[in-house]
C-alpha cells in the first residue's frame, strides 16, 4: 500500500492540508495520503481522528520515503525557518533523485531560492509553495502559487489542483469580456507563477497586499465613526451595503461582521475591547524591503506596516495627550452627539450620504493603489529573477480561498488579458478610469482627515503616490540638485545625454564627465 | 621614521581625510601619517602632490605594518564590501594582538558586527566609525560616528579629535540652557556612540533622516511653486529668509544656493534642466530595513525613500498624463500668472505671507517629526544591540561637519540633557510645544496640497504619524479584530489580561487561551 503525496508536519495547517488532499484525491488509484510528524504520536492522533482520510501514518522520514509512490511528492507543513531546513535534511538522506519536496509553509523567497540551490545538488527536486487561505482555505480549498521547474509542476498539478479552492465564474454584470469563456474552464485557484522561489514571491505580495487593504478598511472605520458619529453596527451596516459593490471582497465581508459583534462581558461593541497593538513582523515587512531591493515604490503598503508598528509603539503612544489636535475619540464624539439637539455629531458634515459615498470611492481607489504597487513589485521580481510570471494568472488565483479574494480581481485579469504586455496596472484604461473617477473623493477625503485629526497614512500614501506618478516634474529634480552639491554626486540633464556636474564651490559652471 | 595612523585607500575620501590627519597631527612627536592604496602610484602621486603632509607612503599592507608605531591604527577608506572585506584580510595578516582597524567606510552596521567578531578572533580591535560630510567634509572636518570598544576609543580619540569637525557654541538666543557651558568645552564631531557596530548604525541613520529631510524640503519648494507660482529664484529668497530661524540648517542654505542657480545652456532655472530621477538603493533603504527590523515605525523616512524610487519608475511615471487631478506643472501656473491682470497666479491663496508662514511651520513640524522617528531608531537600536548610546551626544556630534547640520539639532541635545532617560523626543516638553505650534500648519498644508494635486508623501506621512501617536484609539483594533476573524491570530483586551480568540466560525463566544 503506497501513498501519492506524503505530508510533513501535522499541526493545524498541516492536518487541514492533509485532510484536503485525501478527500479531493479518494477514488483514484493509489491516491492516498501519508502523514509523518516527529511527534509521531500527534500523526497517529490525526489518524485516528480522521479515519475517513484514511491515512498512512510513518514512523520516520524513511518509513515515509517507503511509503510514497515515486517520484516521491511530500509537502512540508512546519515552521518557517531551523524546522524546514531540518525536514528538508532529514528527506534529502532518504529521497531518490527525481523525487520532490515541496515547502508549503511561509519561508521568504530567498530561503527558498537558496534552499533549491542546495536541493537541486542531489537530484531532488525543490518547490516552494505559497499556501494562502489560513486554517480554513487549507482544509476547504487554499489559493496555491507555485514555484519550482516546469516539470515538478507537472508532477504535482495532478495532486494539488484538486485541492486547491475554486472560484465563481466571473460575474458577468460586472463587464462583458471575451476571456470570460476561457476562465469559466480555468476556475481552480493554483497556477505555476514561475520557478525556483517565485511561488513564495508572490504569496509574499499578496500579503502585503493585505497588509495595506486592512489599514485602508481601518481608516475607512476611523473616518466615519470619526467624521460621522455613527457606532461600529452602524458602520458594519455600511460596509455591508458597501459589500455589493465594486468593494466586494472576503475583508470588507469580515469587517462588517466583526463590527457588528458585542462583547459580552462589557456589553460594548467588540472592536472597542479589543487592545489596539498590532504585530508587523511578518511577511508586510518583507513585501516592503523586498520593494526597496528592488527599487519599486511601495509606500502604501510601508505606511500600513509602519501603522501597526506605531500601534504597539507605547514609548511614543504615551506621550499622545500631549500633542494638540482635533478631538477623535469615539467618546467625545459620542458626547457630542447626545448633546446635539437633532441627535447628529458636532461634526457630522451636511449630507451624510454625500460623506459615505465620497469615503467609499477613496477608500476603492486607495485599494486600486495599494494593488498598483503590489502588481508593481511582482513584475518587478519576475523580471530580476528570470521568472516567466503571468500577471493576471496571479490575480486569477487569488478569486477564491485566500484573505484578499475580491471582486475586484477580475478587472486586474481583464487588464492581463487585454494587454499581456502591460507595463503597469496604471496603463490600464479600466483602471485609469476607476482611479480618474475615484481621485477626487480620495482628494476630498484626505483632506477633511488632515483637517480632523484622523490618522490615515495609507490613504494619504495612496493619494501622494498618484500625485507622484503625475506630476510632470517630479521633487527628485531638486534632490538630484542638493546631491550634487553637497556630495558631487552629479545629475542628467533633461535636454541632453550625459552626466554632468556643477563646480559649485568653484564658477558654478558645468562639466560632463 | 614611524607613523601614528596609517590610511588605507587614497580615492577622494581617503586622501582628504589622511591630508586632515596629516595637518592636524603637525607637530606632535612621531605623529606622521602613513598612505597605502594597491594602486601604489597612486599613494606616491598623493604625496608627491601634497608635500606640506609628509606621508610615509606604504608598499604593501607589510610595509605599512613596519611604518606604523604600536599599537598600530589603520583606517580604511575603501569601497563597502568585498573590497573592505579584502583589505581587512591583507592588515590581520601582518598586524598583532592589541593593534587597530578602523573601517571608515559606508559599511552597513550588520556587516560591521560580523566582521568585528571575526577579526577580534586574532586579538586585533575592529573600529567601524561613521565619517559623514562628503570630500569636503574629509578635508576640513567630519563629522564621526565611533563604534568598537572602550580601550580602542581610548587609543583613537587623540588621533581622530584633531580632525572632527567643529561647531560654533549654541547660539545662546535660541533658547538658554544650562548645559550650554558644557557644550561650548565640547565641540568636537565626534563620539564614541557605542560598541561594535554602533558608528556605522548611527551614520546609518544619520543619512535615513538626510533622505527625509530633503525630500521635505522638496515638497516645500513644490508647494510654493504651484500654489504661489513663485519662481525658483523667488523660492531661493524664501529660503535665505527661513535660513534665518528655525529652519537654519546646511541643507536649506544649499537648497537656496540651488534654487537660484541659472543654466548656462538653456538659460533656464537649473533646477528645471536636471534630470528628475534620484536613485534609492543606500543608507535611506538599510534606515527603513532596519526599522522594520526593530519594530519602529520610521514611515516618513520610508516615504523619502520610495518617492526617489518613484521618480525613478518611468514605467509608472509614463502613464502619467493618463491621470486626472489638478495641474501643478510649472507651466501651466507660470501661464496662469501671466494671464491674470495683476500678475498673481490663479492659484494664489489671498494672503501670500500666510501661505508662506504656514509652509515654513510644516516644513518645520514635518522635520520635528522626522527626527523623532530616527532619534526613536537609535534609541531602539542602541537597545537591541546593548549599547549604552548618549543620543544628546549624538545630537551634538551632527552639529557640524555633516550633511544635516542645523541649529535644531541643539534642541535635542538640550532634550536629552535635561532627561537622559527620555523616553522619546515626543515626551520631551520643548518638542511637544513645539509640535502643538505647528501642527494646524501641517494639517492645512497637507489639505491644501490634496485638494490641489502637489504630491507631499513625507509632509503628508508626517502628520500620519503625529495623529496616530495622538489617538486614543488606534484603527489596529479593528486589523487585530480581522486577524482573529481569518486566522486565528488571538488578540489582548483592553480591561482583563490574557489572550483571547472568539469562535467566530461557532458561536461567537470568547475563549482564553
Amino acid at each position: 500500500m503506497t501513498a501519492e503525496v506524503g505530508v510533513i508536519g501535522t499541526g493545524v495547517m498541516g492536518s487541514n492540508l492533509a485532510r484536503n488532499l485525501a478527500r479531493n484525491l479518494a477514488g483514484r488509484t493509489g491516491a492516498r495520503v501519508a502523514v509523518y510528524d516527529r511527534d509521531v504520536d500527534r500523526a497517529s492522533a490525526l489518524a485516528a481522528e480522521h479515519p475517513e482520510a484514511e491515512f498512512l501514518v510513518a514512523s520516520s522520514p524513511a518509513d515515509l520515503a517507503s511509503k510514497l509512490s515515486g517520484p516521491r511528492v511530500a509537502i512540508l507543513m512546519v515552521n518557517a525557518g531551523a524546522a524546514t531546513d531540518s525536514a528538508i535534511n532529514d528527506l534529502v538522506q532518504v529521497f531518490e533523485p527525481g523525487d520532490i519536496i515541496v515547502d508549503g509553509g511561509n519561508s521568504l523567497f530567498t530561503d527558498t531560492i537558496a534552499r533549491g540551490g542546495t536541493v537541486s545538488q542531489s537530484g531532488i527536486e525543490f518547490v516552494g509553495v505559497g499556501i494562502s487561505g489560513g486554517e480554513v482555505g487549507a482544509l476547504e480549498g487554499p489559493s496555491m502559487m507555485v514555484g519550482g521547474t516546469e516539470s515538478a509542476w507537472s508532477r504535482l498539478r495532478p495532486i494539488l489542483e484538486p485541492s486547491a479552492a475554486r472560484a465563481e465564474p466571473s460575474d458577468e454584470s460586472v463587464e462583458p469580456s471575451a476571456a470570460r469563456g476561457v476562465q469559466a474552464e480555468r476556475e481552480s485557484c493554483i497556477a505555476h507563477v514561475g520557478t525556483d522561489g517565485a511561488g513564495h514571491f508572490v504569496k509574499m505580495i499578496h500579503n502585503g497586499i493585505e497588509y495595506a487593504d486592512m489599514q485602508l478598511i481601518a481608516e475607512a472605520f476611523a473616518l466615519l465613526r470619526s467624521r460621522l458619529g455613527l457606532t461600529p453596527p452602524e458602520i458594519a451596516e455600511v460596509f455591508r451595503e458597501w459589500n455589493r459593490g465594486d468593494l466586494e471582497s472576503y475583508l470588507i465581508e469580515i469587517t462588517a461582521e466583526v463590527l457588528d459583534h458585542t462583547d459580552a462581558v462589557t456589553g460594548q461593541p467588540f472592536v472597542d475591547v479589543i487592545a489596539d497593538s498590532a504585530g508587523a513582523k511578518g511577511t508586510g515587512g518583507w513585501t516592503v524591503k523586498t520593494g526597496l531591493d528592488l527599487g519599486v515604490p511601495v509606500a502604501t503598503i510601508a505606511e500600513a506596516v509602519s501603522a501597526r508598528s506605531l500601534s504597539a509603539a507605547s514609548v511614543l503612544r504615551s506621550s499622545g495627550t500631549a500633542l494638540d489636535g482635533p478631538s477623535t475619540a469615539a467618546s467625545a464624539i459620542d458626547e457630542a452627539r447626545a448633546s446635539a439637539d437633532d441627535g447628529a455629531p458636532a461634526s457630522a458634515i451636511d449630507d451624510r450620504d454625500m460623506v459615505l459615498e465620497t469615503v467609499r470611492q477613496a477608500l476603492f481607489t486607495g485599494k486600486v493603489l495599494a494593488y498598483v504597487q503590489g502588481f508593481h513589485e511582482i513584475a518587478a521580481g519576475a523580471q530580476e529573477h528570470g521568472w516567466n510570471t503571468d500577471l493576471g494568472e496571479v490575480a486569477r488565483i487569488w478569486r477564491a480561498g485566500c484573505i484578499i479574494r475580491a471582486r475586484f480581481l477580475d478587472r486586474i485579469t481583464e487588464a492581463y488579458e487585454a494587454d499581456p504586455d502591460l507595463s503597469s496596472l496604471l496603463a490600464d484604461p479600466h483602471f485609469q478610469d476607476s482611479l480618474n473617477a475615484g481621485q477626487q473623493a480620495l482628494r476630498d477625503t484626505v483632506a477633511d482627515a488632515a483637517a480632523h485629526g484622523v490618522p490615515i497614512p495609507a490613504l494619504a500614501s495612496a493619494l501622494s503616490y498618484f500625485d507622484g506618478v503625475r506630476a510632470s516634474r517630479a521633487s527628485a529634480a531638486l534632490v538630484q540638485g542638493q546631491r550634487d552639491f553637497f556630495g558631487s554626486h552629479t545629475y542628467a540633464r533633461t535636454d541632453r545625454s550625459g552626466t554632468f556636474h556643477t563646480l559649485w564651490s568653484g564658477d558654478r559652471s558645468e562639466v560632463q564627465l
